[in-house]
């Protein structure tokens, strides 16, 4: 696949490189004025949401600032700038019909998710061979970090793909992953919401109590789904240090 | 009740100071050559242990050091060197039979709790008084940190105190415990382990989500009762210093 930087800006002490690989729109993140090898995290957008989401920035850019790490976010399939599929719309239309008619919604995340992630392993998989081809990042050691579809996507990521040696996860359900998180051996932090109204509280306890690795930990906190509490980012940043850095 | 230092010694940057308040022994750590107010962090210890068991003495030398903060531990009611009655000597001797039998302790620990929790909460609040009086330590903000039997008499503690302002308890469950945990309304980081044999996990996410607290997180880390994780004593460090920093 062909790696090509369509765009650069820099901000606040962050360089932004806006990149396409082959049909996969991803930016990548690093502390401004850069040079040699660094830790890689990857930030995996949650459903609805693209490469540049709010919740994505706001972490990409504290981890470059604050941590040094390079960064990098892309368009999960049928997301972003990256074209639907009929299947795709078929299914995003029952989702959002079954909300609207307050049905649990449990099933068809769960089969979404499924449908996406042989894809978005394969891409995550690409994009970290291309990115750490730079000289600005190189082969230093590779975080993931993604809640709700983030975290659907990111467990069998995690099972698959070596190259990823510690992952914030959250905000999701053990629904159709309990055998992929047995297979997660690497450290996690899990984050959930308390209230969270999307995810029922002990579907979320048991997807933490299904990750096969020894070395997690649970943050639970007050609110809904989208209500992570801003110190997490903190929390996520010391995660990184202490297992990628 | 009268004050008295009975003997002092510094090591590794820390300075201890035993004393002695009417009948509650205690000891004062704090930052060697400290001169000046600070916070104080108050350390309430677990069953069975004591003012200098080895999980106070870790998080107190650490909270001096690396928080500049006071941190004063005391023995608890029928602990250390304090004298038992009869009915704890009672008690004490059901709860290991129980134990022994393979029984859940889980009503006589609460009601252990119970009946040392008024003369805990008085001592405390008796404590406070008597070393914010000292120069080194003044009348800073102050935060409670206890685990197990030292949640069991924190819970109180916070129900009644309103100088405490920022609390990490953990490592025990509901079980009497609901209506005092709802009067807690400062922030809270709470410790619960995975797999902990003494006190079942659904009990210990009931006593968490009582807590009356609107800012209050959830930590839960594999292991069993007493195997709680070294970085944990990095998260409170962190905590207590945006609470009563």
């Amino acid at each position: 696949m062909r790696f090509s930087l369509t765009s650069q800006t820099s901000t606040d002490g962050v360089t932004e490189q806006s990149f396409a690989l082959g049909e996969i729109p991803g930016v990548l993140f690093t502390p401004r004025g850069a040079t040699g090898p660094r830790p890689l995290i990857l930030m995996g957008h949650g459903g609805g949401q693209h490469k540049k989401a709010p919740g994505v920035l706001t972490g990409a850019r504290r981890f470059a600032t604050e941590g040094g790490f390079a960064v990098v976010a892309i368009d999960a399939p049928n997301h972003g700038d990256r074209p639907k599929d009929e299947q795709f719309i078929q299914f995003a239309g029952d989702m959002r019909a079954r909300m609207a008619a307050g049905e649990d919604p449990t099933e068809l995340v769960a089969a979404m998710h499924d449908l996406l992630a042989g894809q978005a392993v394969a891409d995550w998989q690409a994009v970290v061979t291309a990115v750490q081809e730079l000289d600005h990042v190189g082969a230093g050691p590779v975080g993931y970090w993604g809640v709700s579809m983030g975290c659907g996507l990111g467990v069998p990521l995690l099972a698959a793909e070596p190259r990823v040696r510690a992952a914030v996860l959250g905000l999701l359900g053990v629904h159709g992953l309990a055998g992929t998180a047995a297979r997660v051996t690497v450290p996690v932090q899990f984050l959930l919401q308390w209230d969270d109204t999307r995810v029922p509280r002990d579907q979320a306890l048991a997807l933490f109590d299904a990750l096969g690795s020894s070395d997690k930990t649970l943050h639970a906190n007050p609110g809904d789904h989208g209500e992570i509490p801003a110190y997490e980012t903190d929390d996520a940043l010391r995660f990184f240090a202490r297992h990628c850095g």
